[in-house]
């Protein structure tokens, strides 16, 4: 097993490693992206350095990765203000075509030269903790990172990140909750090589905590603690979900026992059509539903969140009403879809409902003058030592409950409320084919789900 | 308010007390009765004294009871043997046409000039703790009693006595798991008189402890504890329920806040007929099934207890299931019947299995070992830290759980088993109505339940 796994790895790292060729290139437009940045703080005339951050800066890109990230780094004295409009300006210059994005504060990104390159503006703090931005952490792990990483762990970095990709854990966006590529330059640190990840990982029991410096000055609830080196108050994993430390464990276990490079390609089922999906209705035999909006036009990351809440609270609202949900998913392209599969989606007509312990006397009184001499209920009878009635239930099935008010009240995420304002559609039974194909991939994941 | 239940509890005062005339007819019965059991004694040639024990020797009987109960003690120095052929020839030279009942221990009954006349034999022990057979306390306690109560608290016995019986609350017997007559003069003697036991009994909160020698010699876990005076370690009330706990306050409470002689007559709906059953089963619209069998041969205190284990046992294999119970009953004449009213009968063809944490290495090797590469399952996959598969799920539908031999591993009652395994019916939604006309009574209660 030894030997395989060695050999596995040893084909990734050449896989990963990006090519002398490509390197150079690289290297040159970094250079010279460097170069105009200084020349533009220098004409719009503010104090600044000019630094080169993330993967390509510190050698853990990928093989065919064509991300160069610039930041230009202001004094603290500097204002928000002008922080922006310096940012601005000095963005604009160098990428006369970039688009301003919009994420904590706004930075200049564009495409140059065959290259992804991102402006951003900083502030240069005391240390990691001392931050005014949310990017000001990003020189620290930058520099810490450098001068740790070997060329031998860098490439192993680059090893680790294209496995956490595979198994669907790399990323710290909001739907991924997964490892950020800080994580995985971390971990690789921590642990001594790839190997080692993989191994204590397949033996982690979460909460697993690590702290590189031994500086925490927190306690994080999180399955998985890894301690900023360079803010001691901060998890870097603070975004990774117990299901993505999960995921990561089980593939990790897998590679260990059967090393292979296919264990580095990601497993997409093919898209499901009409008559795929239909047979899996017919074989499970549920009862499906599907809600279905137009997604509203937010960022990822303001998306993914709300169609997790939204999807949490109709199950809730589901389930208080006695339709047990076997499954539910939600997806988003053009439109929105929550996908909820029933055990059961007809009720009886009247509900238990189980009243105060009689000798509470103030409640069983309350509970005595709302029911007794009430036609529609049952009871109140007496069961073990509390008053009970069966009264009459509303909604009886789960297509009214779904296009009824009620479902507004579910904790529907602020965006997703907004869209369901406007109009939703509400899918019954062999009626959810109409997902395909715009969900044929999800519906796919749904129905051949995987670890 | 006051007067009205005062008046109320005059007016039952005079409907339970007994006649002067049929008082004298008792007493001249009793003394006779005494009478030829002493001659009795005498002419087996043993050691023993004769008493009257009971509700007439404590002058609680309420009017028109007709049970003189007689008690034969023997020395302690007699055997069990003994006692039995001894109590037996006794018995049968008093009662030549007795029945031998087998109690705990054997004793002679027979109807002797339009009364029940018992004549039981038990050991004369040194106090109600050192009790040898089952009775051995009873002579005790009417010791205490007697002592305890004039006339009047004995007249509130009476009145006791008879609202409890009207509640459903009067009997130890293991059927009504109610207050024995013991208990309820107990409590007359504790509270002072019937309406301080009402009006305590309104406002109880269980565990309910009354300990009128104080001197308790054991902890109990019942909802209401009452030791007895002439034993610390037992407590009188064992065998009332929860429910006949708060059956009685709902009753006491009601009796307080609107006292009438019409509280003291039980409540009997008329039996349902078919239409009447098919009513309610289609207002309700739930999924109605029925077991049935042969009452199986053994008195109630036998019987009773195991129909409710046998109802407990299959209301919790079918949620085991997955088929929710919104009601439940058992009953017995000629047949045994359990019934039970389900919110859902048929379920999907898969079932939601969650299996370990991915973090347990031992029992997720299992987990995957076990569903890893099968065909019909869907899965494993990971929602949150778990794994999951969904499998197929047999039963689907609740009629054929209830036909399988699973019922019979359903904790069933040992006697019940046996008529079991001879053979059992499953009725199904509207051939419930096959139990009617034997359980018109029974369905009408469960179909108009009171508290």
């Amino acid at each position: 097993m030894g030997d395989v796994f060695e050999e596995t790895v040893a084909e990734m790292r050449d896989r990963v490693t990006p090519s002398p060729a490509e390197r150079r290139r690289l290297e040159t437009a970094v250079a010279e992206i460097l170069e105009r940045t200084r020349q533009a703080v220098e004409e719009v005339d503010v104090e600044a350095d000019v630094l080169q951050v993330g993967s390509t800066a510190r050698d853990t890109w990928l093989r065919g990765d064509r991300d160069i990230d610039v930041f230009v780094r202001f004094p603290p004295s500097i204002s928000r203000e002008e922080l922006e409009t310096h940012g601005f300006d000095i963005g604009r210059t160098v990428l006369p075509d970039g688009e301003v994005e919009h994420a904590e504060h706004p930075y200049v990104s564009a495409e140059w030269d065959g290259y992804d390159i991102d402006l951003v503006p900083c502030v240069a703090v005391a240390s990691g903790s001392d931050r005014r931005t949310a990017v000001d952490r990003t020189p620290f792990h930058n520099e810490y990172v450098t001068e740790r990483l070997t060329p031998e762990l860098a490439t192993d970095v680059r090893v680790l990140k294209r496995f956490a990709e595979a198994v669907g854990v790399y990323g710290s966006d909001l739907r991924t909750e997964g490892f950020s590529g800080y994580l995985t330059e971390l971990l690789v640190i921590e642990y001594g090589d790839f190997r080692s990840v993989i191994e204590t990982a397949a033996t982690w029991q979460p909460p697993v905590e690590i702290d590189p410096e031994d500086h925490a000055a927190a306690t994080f609830s999180d399955p998985l603690v890894v301690i900023d080196p360079t803010d001691p108050r901060r998890n870097v994993a603070a975004v990774v979900s117990a299901e993505s430390v999960a995921r990561f464990q089980h593939h990790a276990r897998a590679l260990c026992q059967d090393p292979s490079t296919d264990q580095f390609t990601p497993v997409v089922p093919a898209p499901l059509d009409v008559a795929g999906l239909q047979s899996h209705l017919d074989r499970r035999d549920a009862s499906p539903y599907a809600i279905r909006t137009m997604a509203p036009d937010v960022v990822d990351d303001q998306l993914y969140p709300q169609l997790r809440t939204t999807e949490r609270g109709i199950v809730t609202a589901l389930e208080a009403h006695d339709f047990e949900v076997l499954r539910s998913a939600s997806f988003a392209h053009e439109t929105a879809v929550w996908y909820f599969e029933l055990t059961v989606d007809r009720l009886p007509a009247v509900a238990r409902h189980v009243g105060p312990p009689v000798h509470v006397a103030e409640h069983a009184a309350a509970f005595l003058d709302r029911y007794e001499d009430t036609e529609e209920v049952y009871g109140p009878f007496i069961a073990d030592d509390r008053y009970v009635v069966e009264r009459p239930r509303t909604p009886r099935d789960a297509a009214s409950f779904l296009r009824s008010d009620a479902v507004l009240d579910a904790g529907l995420g602020k965006d997703i409320r907004r869209v369901f304002d406007d109009s939703y559609d509400v899918l019954v039974g062999t009626e959810v084919t109409g997902l395909i194909p715009e969900f044929g991939c999800e519906l796919a994941g749904f129905y051949e789900p995987r670890p």
